[in-house]
């Protein structure tokens, strides 16, 4: 990487630093909410009994799950609370209705996902079949990121076990037509997976009355803890436990439930339901305007995705001609966080699967970052972006290497 | 049950019910120490980046899972941090060990554990036995709970992947010698994981010296949160994960960390290792006193398992003629957390299998009540439990229908 952040000129007569950070990576994770944080607390010091015991200790517990399991019901729309169970995050709940579905029928050994989806999805995809010996055809999306139902039906078998896509992609936004492909789905007798995890708390959702039998959301990424998260699973759906032992979750998730952070996840999904018409019509406008900014100021740039079947809060905007992890260096040395693909998948240099699979060429996945707005975003805050990014950009594009391949792309 | 607690006569005359909780149910879960909430809450609301981000809010995150990761291996003698895993958990470390050794050797078949294990052993392997085909050997114990090393050294197959044990017993606290058993095991070839849920915190451990490939705790047991705990996995073990997807934890446990539990877990085992003393003395001596005191004051009644090796903080007594709920209930109206049994079994009316394991007859099984102390457990606690069990098991013997039949027993 040639611009590491390292040059000291790189900065000079931007406006000053805010003091406090300013967060647009919310898709990575959030802040847990204070509320959330206040019911935590009691939960760990004083109320900190297993659900499991039989005493008071234990039944406070037992009554704080419950209670959050009813919370969580009510903001997915499930029909009753039993359809809830907790796990520890996005990940655990993708593995689990993916893996518990294959286990629960072990005579089908096909599914089917997208090649867009989160390595909890992708990942372990790719293991099922290297290693276990299933088969699983990875569809293609279109150039905006939207997935055809037709394509989902013309890839489903007569051993196909289960569909797994997401709701709305964690690095563009971009929404799938779950309700359309599930009704594809479930037509063909085959378990339909959504992975929600991006999507519960910025879309209104209904679960009883769509044609899901699983959903994962994680609580980290609605203001809640990191290290909680729940499954739906529509009852009658066969799911064979991932995690096997004691009898919590009815028998579908072993291990001592974590009381605090479940509870917080209730709280979270109150805070969230409550908040949806903020999170579509307040925290669109600002990344809206962020987002029409930064194309405005800046030449040789673009949105990636589908402009308006996508999330409230995120824009995935590419620089040509520059590297996205020269931006976000100067980025967060001017105090903004902001994020290149996915951070799950961070850390390494391959640029976003996601992009690639939209077809964008290298320039653009190279170059592309992800602005996550929350509820605790600020037009402040966006308007700072908009003034220093172009500025980081111009002063990029100088000393970049890409520079003088300029004319070759 | 006929002793339900609700007779108003139960607990007539007793002194009264101190006005916090006496909580000696530290086996099923523990309060989060002070110190561990205090490192936490500053992770859920301040420092919450995603440690795969690549800004200072994720840089802060993996730092604290970095200082967390490097506490827990000094705590457990590994040789390296890397060497740490974090999981949501004992039962997912457990899980993980077990399917994730299973998963690395395909063509091995046969695993050895016992019948004492905790349920995320002992239902794991009666799942891998009924539905994926595996060949499971339950060892015995004798009667005092021990594990004969030449008990599993003639298991052991040339397909065995590998033999699963605990340290302690979280209902009698008898200790397996895993230093005697491990040599057998890893002489063979097979891989030896240990469930270390209940040793850790009370017993010294020094895994790399150790003939131990695998060793799961879990950070509720010892005054951290729920919903946290580290599998060691020695250098050079292969493992596959059971959660797939990002490429957290080197691969091995997919998901974003659980930061503020992680920090949360590393100051708890400081705190642990700091407190080991202290438990081999102090809380002994409670729990010594405790023991005494009941065996000294009622008639018929026993403590269970081996009584020099075992964990310091645990007691485990039967009081023959009354079914262990009525204790409970009338225990807890009396202030007095306690467990029968295991907390992950409890809630169905099925005797203790790690009782019926050791060859206890059932009037023995049925009126089995574990205690099991804290370093925040004191005198004065112990004392109270002494002046009322006593008078809570007379009466119930009054009214057992076990009774009638106590010259058949």
């Amino acid at each position: 990487m040639s611009a590491d952040g390292r040059q000291p000129g790189l900065l000079e007569g931007l406006p000053p630093r805010p003091e406090a950070g300013i967060y647009l990576d919310n898709n990575a994770t959030t802040s847990v909410a204070p509320e959330v944080v206040a019911k935590m607390v009691p939960l760990l010091t004083e109320h900190y009994g297993n659900p499991s015991s039989m005493h008071s200790f234990g039944a406070r517990a037992g009554d704080e799950v419950a209670t959050a399991r009813q919370k969580v019901a009510t903001f997915l729309g499930a029909a009753q609370p039993s359809e809830i169970v907790f796990t520890s995050g996005g990940s655990e709940g993708d593995n689990l209705a993916i893996v518990g579905t294959l286990h629960a029928y072990p005579e089908k050994r096909h599914l089917v996902t997208t090649e867009v989806e989160h390595p909890a999805v992708l990942g372990l995809c790719r293991e099922l079949e290297k290693r276990h010996g299933y088969d699983v055809t990875f569809l293609k999306v279109d150039s905006a990121g939207r997935l055809d139902p037709a394509t989902v039906a013309a890839a489903l078998r007569p051993d196909t076990a289960l569909v797994s896509v997401m709701m709305a992609n964690n690095e563009t936004g971009v929404l799938f037509d779950v309700n359309e492909i599930g009704k594809v789905v479930r037509a063909h007798g085959a378990v339909f997976h959504v992975d929600g995890v991006q999507a519960a708390g910025k879309l209104p959702l209904d679960l009883e009355h769509m044609p899901v039998d699983l959903f994962a959301i994680s609580g980290h990424k609605l203001h809640a803890a990191k290290g909680v998260g729940a499954l739906y699973v529509r009852k009658g759906t066969k799911l064979r436990p991932l995690i096997v032992g004691g009898h919590q979750e009815r028998g579908r998730r072993a291990g001592t439930e974590n009381v605090a952070s479940i509870a917080g996840l209730g709280v979270a999904c109150d805070l969230a339901a409550n908040g949806l018409e903020r999170e579509n019509v307040e925290v669109r406008r600002l990344r809206d305007r962020l987002e029409q900014g930064l194309l405005a100021a800046i030449p040789d740039c673009q949105a990636n995705g589908d402009p308006d079947y996508r999330l409230p809060n995120t824009t995935n905007v590419s620089f040509r001609y520059i590297e996205g992890e020269g931006i976000l260096l100067l980025l967060d040395r001017a105090g903004v966080a902001a994020s290149s693909g996915s951070a799950c998948t961070s850390g390494s240099l391959e640029p976003s699967h996601v992009l690639r699979a939209m077809g964008l060429p290298f320039t653009l996945t190279h170059g592309s970052i992800r602005f996550s707005l929350s509820r605790y975003s600020t037009e402040a805050e966006v308007d700072y972006v908009i003034e220093v990014l172009p500025r980081i950009i111009e002063r990029l594009r100088l000393i970049t290497p890409f520079n003088e391949q300029r004319a070759t792309f």
